[in-house]
């Protein structure tokens, strides 16, 4: 298990991983203290890819039926932000809703991966939020608009690699108060099911980040609030709302 | 009004004019014969931001109401190709369909663009084939997958910059035949108002791609099938599906 991030010095920007609280940089070599660097988004996406209505509890709140396939949707790069970073919240809505979600990062280009083959492609997880307008949502139908504002997409702090990402129990904290709490093993299409589904359709390039879905008890935020994710093995991401 | 394109000779990827038919490369300044060269892409969009019923036609054929604002969705940059390149069948779709539509392509970073500046941030124009599986569309209802296939998103063949994009004849053609056939005056947001409006959302890139809607006479499309995009002022996009 190794935990990787990117980070931020005296603008420039580099990865490193991390021992012991420590910041080691890939280049060079450097050690950092982990309070005086920026902490990045851990990976660049070319896109992140959502999937809708992946928890049974989830689904049933939002008076869905279960899929029979994962319904896909997308995010753009353009609305990640790291771990520290603030969310914005958008003049357009009335209503800006957390999502705890786990995320896959995925490791090298994948294109139609075979059944039992999507670890080869995989760097790592982290923790998500599904940021979404939740008037725009429902106003719109199609989900676009209501999740890609600028900084709708916190992603972070690292990527772990080589954990099971199927049994990891998952949580989001609201001022620090516990709205979500649920685990991976609710998904009804695990995490390595999800990247051979989507390589099916569009070819996944290094850095993109698969978010696995929401479980139950999403809800709104106010301007001043405080939203932690927070999954087992992983660690915590946090971000304030502006 | 100049005519650019992106192109590829020897394994070298350029950008460059056209002019009197013949390729100048931004890059040192070789001329090229247009049928000796490889066409790409006209731009590398980091997305793709398109516009569902922004033709009143299209919106009737398609049983939807005219929508108050524009409905936005995304395809992400994998789905992009070029003018010549094929398009490829899923194997999971039983209905491919084409859609004609003209395409904004953005000349630098654009966010909150105010009423009056949106061509500050246009580089120029080109066509766009806004390929889509319209029996996924159907089933999931959330359009990203039906539309996020690789080959998906047929671009070019050139960026046309400085004509005025609200009124210019569209049409598509299927092996010669025309099947859509309308002008983008028929537009209910025109390009300027989507600029705005999607910029008010999230940031656009330099080389992003607002595909603006298609009118209507969309229909599905068979292995072999030739389809062309053609528009006023700017050319025809051609590609086979296979």
């Amino acid at each position: 298990m190794t935990v990787i991030g990117r980070f931020r010095h005296n603008h420039v920007d580099f990865t490193g991983e991390i021992i012991a609280g420590k910041v080691h940089s890939h280049i060079g070599g450097r050690e950092y203290e982990m309070d005086k660097i920026t902490i990045l988004p851990p990976c660049k996406p070319t896109k992140v890819v959502c999937v809708g209505l992946n928890y049974k509890d989830h689904a049933a709140e939002m008076n869905e039926k279960l899929p029979d396939e994962p319904v896909i949707f997308l995010k753009p790069a353009s609305s990640v932000i790291g771990h520290g970073a603030s969310i914005i919240y958008p003049p357009q809505s009335h209503q800006v809703d957390y999502e705890a979600e786990l995320a896959v990062v995925i490791g090298k280009r994948a294109r139609h991966v075979k059944p039992g083959h999507a670890k080869d492609y995989i760097l790592g997880y982290t923790c998500f939020n599904d940021v979404t307008a939740r008037d725009l949502q429902k106003k719109d139908g199609q989900w676009t608009r209501a999740k890609s504002f600028d900084t709708f997409s916190p992603v972070g702090p690292f990527v772990v690699t080589d954990i099971d990402p199927r049994k990891l129990a998952i949580k989001s904290k609201l001022n620090g108060r516990v709205m979500q709490e649920s685990n991976t093993d609710n998904m009804i299409f695990d995490p390595f099911q999800l990247v051979e589904f989507i390589s099916g359709v569009m070819t996944l390039e290094q850095g993109d980040v698969i978010a696995t879905g929401t479980p139950s008890g999403v809800g709104p935020m106010n301007k001043g609030d405080i939203i932690e994710i927070e999954i087992e093995k992983i660690g915590t991401l946090k971000n304030k709302l502006m």
